[in-house]
C-alpha cells in the first residue's frame, strides 16, 4: 500500500482522518439542523435575525475574531476592546433594542470582554438611572446626552467598595448633603470604602452612578444614587476624583476595571436620580415606598446570564464534541482484539465520553428555553411597572412590585444555577479534549477565565441562592404556620401536606421508566423541594437562617432545574415541528437523569423521592440508554446551534472537523516555526555551557586547595 | 466620635480592621503550629528543612517572586523562568536528591513553570534514560554529560503526538533500522505523528528520548525509545529536525512546550536505550520481559503530584480562610438586629462559608500523609527493582514487577483524585473570595490555570482512574471465580462474600455518630468499594470494561480516599505528640464527612452503606458540629503550613491579615494612579465626540434630502 502526498502536508503512510469521519456522521442525521435552530431561538424571525447578526460580523474586518485573539496581552486587549466598541456603536445607532440585544449575546460568545465594558454603560449606568431617576432624569443622561448611542458620555456603575460587595445596603461612600451650597459632597471616608471592581472606571467612564449614603443634618438615611461626573468633556479626571487600575484579572483584561476614590467631590443636588427618594432644597427628604426598586438595574444583567450559559454551553460542548467525534483513542472492548488492521475508537463511542459531555448538550437546549421565558417575563414586569409609576397608580405599584420581587428569585435561582454549571460545562468539555484542551487556540482557557466572574458578579451566587430559597421556606413556614396557599411559580408548595407528615414515605420515582417519564420527573423535583424545605424550615425554626446555608443552596438549585425542565417541556409541546421532538424530548431526559437525579441522588434517596431501584437503574441503565438514543445525532444536534467558526473559535473545534490539520496550520501561522533561537536564548546557553563548579569556585574547595590550606 | 489619620491612608471614619480580627484569633489558638508542620511534613528534620529551603529562597533576588508575577507576558514569563533556572541550577550542585526534591516542590507553589520547565529535563527524560538505558546508557548521557546538574545538555520527553495522547502503544513515529549503516531512521510518516505538547523543545531541549516504533525488516515491534539530539553545541537545529513553539496555553507559558517532526534524521544504533530491549549489528532484535517497565519514568512524577496537592491545598485553603477571618460581610443571624452599633459578621462565621472551605483545608492534612507513604513506597520499590535487574535476577524482577504494578495503581488513583480536588480546591476558595477572588494579584487564576493541567498530563485523569479500577474489578472477578483471595492495598476486597450477597444489606453507619467514628468510616467505604465492584462486576460481565467507565472512575476515587485516611489515621497514632491530635482527628473527620460521604452520598444509600438517618444526619448535625468544632482554630491550622507571604502570593492571603491595605498597596504599585490618559484614549474620545449619524452620513437621509431626492 503506498500513500499519496496529501494536499496540505506529506504523509508517507496513512494519517488519521477525522474530516471523513464528521462528514459521514453530518451525512447521516435524520432531522432538519436549521428547522431545529428556530426551536432553540425561539422563532423562524429571531432564528435568521441571529445568522444574519453573525454573518454581518463575521465579515466586520473590526469585529472578526480569530486564533490571534488568544495571543493579545492585556493592554492589546484593553486597546482593541475600545476600537471595537467604537465599531459597535455604529451598528448600535441603526439597530432597535431587540435586534442590538441580540447582537450583544451574540458579542458575547466570541468576545465577551467586549460586551461587558459596554454593557456597564448600557446596561448598568442607564438602567440604574432609568430604575432610580425621573422620566426627565432619564432623558437627560439617556437620551439627550446620547449615552445610549455610545456617544458624548461613557458611564460606569459605582456600587460595589472594596469592603463591600454583596451587601450594598452597608456601603460607606458618603453623600453628604451641603444646604448651603444646595450641593452633595461626596466623599470615601476610609479605605474600605473605596469604590472597586468598577468596569469603565480605569481609563473610559466619563460619569458614574455613584451608590453612597445619603446623609442629611446629620441623619444617615441609607443608600441611594447619585450621577457624578468622573472626567470632563476633554477626558481629564475631575478634581477631588481619584482613579486607578485594579489590574490584571483572572479574565476579560479588556476591561478597565478600576478604583475610584472621591474626596469631597461637591455636584449639584439634581444630580440625586430622584424616582422615589427626594431631598428638598430645605433638605427634607422623601423616602422610597420600597428599597428594592433600587436594585432593578441589576435584573436585566441577571436574565442575560441564562442566555449567555445557553451560548457558553452551545458553544463548549460544540467543540468538544466534534473533536470526540474525529479523535480516536484506543481499541475499545467493542473492537475484535484479533483484527489489526481496526482501526482506534472514536472518543465518543466510549459510554463514559457520552457520560461526561451529553449533559451539557442537554443543558443548552433545555436553557435556551428558559433564557427565552425569564426574557419575556421581565419585558412584561416592567413594562406593568413603568406603566403603574407614570400614572401613579400606588396599588398598581405595590402590585407589580410583587411580580419584580417573583422574578427577583426566579432570576437570582436561574442566574446562580445555570452561570455554575456553564462553568462546569467548560471545564469539563476541556478535560474531554485532553491537552489540546489545555492549548489556548482551542478556547477553553479564555472562555474559562472570561465567564467564571459570572458566578460572583451581579449577585455572589451563593448570596443569590440562600436569599432566593429563603423565600421558599418562608413560604413553607406560611403554609405550614397560616394554612395560606401561594402563588406564582412555586404554588406547587401547596402540595405540602401530601407529601410531608403521613405521605413523607411516598416514592415518586420507582424505577428507570419513571425517570424517563419527564412529567413525572418533574413531579419528583417538586416532592424533593418539598420535603427538603419542610424538614430545612424545622431546622430554621430551631436555629436560624444561617445555619442552613447549604440546603438554601441545593434548594435553589432543585428550584431552577423545575423551572428550567417544565418550561422546555411546555416549550416542545407547544411547538408545531413534530419532526424534532423525539430528539428534544430525549434530551430533557438526559438533562433529568444526568444534571439533575445523578447529582442529586443522595438528596432524592433520603427523602424518599426515588428508590434504591431507580438511582441503581438510572447507572446500570437510563444513562447507558439514553446517551445510545443521542449518539448518533450529536452531529445534527450541536450544528442545530449555527455556531459559525468564528463563534466557536477553536481550532479543533471547526465545522469541517479537519482537527489536526486545522490545529496545526494555526498554530504555525501564530508561532512560525524556529528559524532562529529565543530571543532568550542567550541565558540559556550560559547555563549549558557554564564551566565547572570547581572552575567556578576557583578550585578553593578542591582536595588539592585543601592540602595546601591545611598544612 | 472621631478618628484619627491612620498609618497607611487616611481615614475620616472608623474603616474596617482585618488585622486585629486575624491577631485576636492568632493569640487565642491553644496548639503549637510549629509542632504542626513537623506533623505535616513527616518529621522535625524535614519540617526545618523545608523551612530553611523557603528562607534561602525568598532572599535570592532571582527567585523571589511577588505580586508582579501576575502581570508578566508570555514571552516575559518565558525568559525569567530560564533565568530562574539557571539559578536553580547553582544551588543544584549542592543539594542531595532529597533536599532538591524538597526544593521543587517549594518551587512548584510559588513558580510551577519553573519546576516543570526543569522537572522535563530531570525528572522525565533522565528517568526514561534511567528506566530504558543500560546502567553505562545513564551514566553516559546523565552523569558524564552533567545534564543532571542542568549542564551541558537539556532533555526533553518526546512521547505524546498530535493524534496520540494516552494511548502510547499507539504512537507513529518510526524508528527504522538500516542495517547498511548501522542506523536508526527516525521519521515523522504524517501529521498526526508530529511529537506535540513536548515542554522544552521550542527553545531549549538538546536532546530528546523519543519514542518511536522499532521497525528491523520491515517487521514493526512496537513503540521503543531512542535519545535524539535536536540541536548541536551551538544550539542550531540538526538537520531533519522541525521543531516548532506550540504558542499560547491556558496556564504555564513559561514553559516553551513545542512541537517536532523528524525528516528521516539518522542516529547510531547505540543511541537506542536497551535496557530491556536490544537490536544487534545484524539486526535481530530481543524484546522485554514486559512492556510495563518502559513507562516508569511517569511514576516519580504521578508521585510528586500528591505533594503537589497537599501544597496547593495548603496554599489556597491559607488565602481563602484568612480572607474569610478579616471580611465583613452583612449581619448573621446571630447579631441583634436592634444592635445598630454591632459589626457585620466574619464571613467565617458562616456555617455555609465554613462547610465551603473546611473540606479542602481538611483534605491538606489528609494529603501531606499520602504523599509522604507514596514517596517512601516508590523509593522503596525502585530500589529493590534497581538492585533485581543489577544482579539479573529474573525471579526478583517479575516480583519487583508487581510491586510496581500495585504502586501504578495507588499513584494512579491518588494522582487522579488529589489533582481533581486541588482543582476543585483553587476554584472553590476562588469564589468564597468573591470579586477580590478574581483579582489576578491574588492567586487564585493563575493557581488555576497552571494547575488543571495535573488533571490531564502524565494519565489523564479518567483514562487513570478507568485503568486502577479495572485492576479491582479483575480481583473481584478472580475472587469469586475462583475463590483467590488479593495482596496489598486492596486486601479487603477478600470480604466480599461477607458484604454481598446475603450480607448485602449490612448498613455500616447507622447514624451521624457512626460518621465521626474514623475506624468505621473507613470499614464503610471498604464495603462501599466491595459493594460497587460487585455490582459492577456484573454488569462487566454482561457487557464490557468500557460499559461501566463512570462506575470505575467512582471506585477509583473511593479507592484513593480509602488509602488517604487509611494512612492519615495510620500516621495521627504513630505520632508522638499527643496535644496535637484532638486537631488532627477532626479534621479526618471534616474530610470523611465533606469530601467523601457529602460527595457520594448516592452511592452510600443506593447500596445500603449508609442509612438514610446517617445522611440525614450528616447535613444536620455532622457537619455543622464538625465545623463548629475547627471555626476558632482556623488560623493555627493555616499557620501551621508555615507558607510564607512569597510562597502564598496573594494580596489578600499574606499573614498580617491587613487584607484592604496589602491589596490596596499592591494594585497600586503596579498600576499607578492615572495621572495621565490611557495610550489608547484617542480611539475612546473618538467614539464619544463624532459628530452625529445624521452628519457623518452627509444628510443624505434626512427628510429634507428625502424631498429634494422625491422631486
Amino acid at each position: 500500500m503506498s500513500y499519496p502526498i496529501t494536499t496540505k502536508t506529506v504523509s508517507l503512510s496513512k494519517g488519521p482522518d477525522p474530516r471523513s469521519l464528521i462528514q459521514k456522521e453530518r451525512d447521516a442525521q435524520k432531522f432538519n439542523p436549521q428547522a431545529m435552530q428556530y426551536f432553540l431561538e425561539g422563532s423562524k424571525q429571531r432564528g435568521e435575525l441571529i445568522k444574519s447578526l453573525i454573518q454581518q460580523m463575521e465579515r466586520d474586518p473590526i469585529l472578526f475574531t480569530d486564533g490571534s485573539y488568544y495571543d493579545l496581552t492585556k493592554e492589546q486587549q484593553r486597546a482593541l476592546t475600545v476600537v471595537k466598541i467604537n465599531r459597535v456603536s455604529r451598528y448600535l445607532e441603526n439597530d432597535s433594542i431587540d435586534v442590538f440585544t441580540q447582537r450583544l449575546s451574540l458579542i458575547g460568545v466570541f468576545d465577551p470582554q467586549v460586551c461587558t465594558r459596554m454593557m456597564v454603560n448600557l446596561g448598568l449606568f442607564l438602567n440604574s438611572i432609568k430604575g432610580n431617576g425621573t422620566d426627565e432624569q432619564f432623558k437627560y443622561w439617556a437620551i439627550d446626552k446620547k449615552t445610549h448611542q455610545l456617544n458624548g458620555m461613557y458611564g460606569c456603575f459605582g456600587m460595589t467598595e472594596l469592603a463591600h460587595g454583596s451587601n450594598v445596603a452597608g456601603i460607606e461612600t458618603t453623600a453628604t448633603f451641603d444646604k448651603a451650597s444646595d450641593e452633595f459632597i461626596i466623599n470615601t471616608p476610609h479605605i474600605g470604602a473605596t469604590k472597586w471592581w468598577i468596569g469603565g472606571a480605569a481609563h473610559s467612564s466619563t460619569h458614574t452612578v455613584c451608590y453612597a449614603r445619603l446623609i442629611v443634618d446629620g441623619e444617615d438615611y441609607g443608600v441611594k444614587t447619585f450621577v457624578v461626573p468622573l472626567r470632563d468633556s476633554n477626558h481629564d479626571l475631575m478634581p477631588g476624583v481619584t482613579v486607578g487600575d485594579i489590574g490584571a484579572k483572572m479574565g476579560r483584561d479588556g476591561i478597565d476595571n478600576g478604583w475610584i476614590q472621591f474626596s469631597s467631590v461637591r455636584i449639584p443636588r439634581f444630580f440625586m436620580l430622584q424616582k422615589f427618594c427626594k431631598v428638598s432644597r430645605e433638605g427634607e427628604v422623601v423616602l422610597p415606598p420600597l428599597e428594592q426598586l433600587s436594585y432593578s438595574a441589576l435584573l436585566g444583567g441577571r436574565v442575560m446570564m441564562v442566555l449567555d450559559s445557553y451560548r457558553m454551553l452551545a458553544r463548549v460542548s460544540t467543540i468538544a464534541l466534534r473533536y470526540a467525534i474525529g479523535r480516536r483513542q484506543f481499541k475499545g472492548d467493542n473492537v475484535d482484539p484479533d483484527d489489526e488492521e481496526a482501526l482506534e475508537t472514536q472518543l465518543l463511542d466510549y459510554p463514559l465520553h457520552q457520560k461526561r459531555l451529553f449533559p451539557y448538550l442537554a443543558a443548552a437546549y433545555v436553557f435556551s428555553a428558559g433564557a427565552l421565558k425569564v426574557e419575556k417575563s421581565i419585558e412584561e414586569t416592567l413594562s406593568v411597572l413603568d406603566k403603574a409609576v407614570q400614572s401613579n397608580d400606588q396599588a398598581a405599584i405595590f402590585k407589580s412590585i410583587d411580580g419584580m420581587k417573583s422574578l427577583f428569585i426566579d432570576s437570582g435561582s436561574l442566574k446562580s444555577t445555570s452561570t455554575w454549571l456553564a462553568a462546569e460545562g467548560i471545564d469539563q468539555c476541556r478535560q474531554a479534549c485532553g491537552g489540546h484542551g489545555y492549548s489556548a487556540y482551542n478556547g477553553f482557557g479564555k472562555a474559562y477565565n472570561d465567564w467564571v466572574v459570572q458566578c460572583t458578579w451581579e449577585g455572589d451566587n451563593n448570596v443569590l441562592a440562600m436569599n432566593i430559597s429563603k423565600s421558599l421556606i418562608k413560604h413553607v413556614l406560611t403554609i405550614e404556620d397560616k394554612g395560606k396557599s401561594v402563588k406564582g411559580s412555586s404554588d406547587f408548595l401547596n402540595q405540602l401536606k401530601e407529601y410531608t407528615g403521613s405521605g413523607a414515605s411516598k416514592v415518586i420515582l420507582d424505577n428507570g421508566n419513571d425517570i424517563t417519564d419527564l412529567k413525572k420527573f418533574i413531579k419528583s423535583l417538586e416532592v424533593a423541594i418539598i420535603r427538603l424545605s419542610h424538614e430545612t424550615a424545622k431546622t430554621v425554626r430551631k436555629h436560624n437562617f444561617d445555619f442552613v446555608g447549604a440546603e438554601l443552596v441545593t434548594l435553589s438549585k432543585l428550584n431552577a432545574h423545575h423551572y428550567l425542565l417544565s418550561e422546555y417541556v411546555r416549550r416542545i409541546e407547544a411547538h408545531d415541528d413534530e419532526s424534532l421532538k423525539p430528539y428534544l424530548y430525549d434530551l430533557g431526559r438526559v438533562y433529568a437523569a444526568t444534571v439533575v437525579l445523578d447529582k442529586f441522588a443522595g438528596v432524592f434517596l433520603a427523602f424518599n423521592v426515588a428508590s434504591t431501584k431507580a438511582i441503581t437503574d438510572l447507572a446500570k441503565v437510563v444513562i447507558p440508554n439514553l446517551c445510545k438514543q443521542v449518539r448518533p445525532n450529536v452531529v445534527g444536534l450541536t450544528d442545530s446551534f449555527q455556531m459559525s467558526d468564528m463563534m466557536v473559535n477553536a481550532a479543533i473545534g471547526r465545522y469541517d472537523g479537519d482537527i489536526y490539520e486545522n490545529y496545526f496550520d494555526l498554530v504555525k501561522t501564530l508561532n512560525p516555526p524556529a528559524k532562529h533561537k529565543a530571543p532568550y536564548s542567550g541565558a540559556l546557553e550560559d547555563m549549558l555551557n557554564r564551566p565547572s563548579l570547581d572552575e567556578r569556585e576557583r578550585f578553593e574547595k578542591t582536595l588539592e586547595t585543601g592540602e595546601i590550606l591545611s598544612k
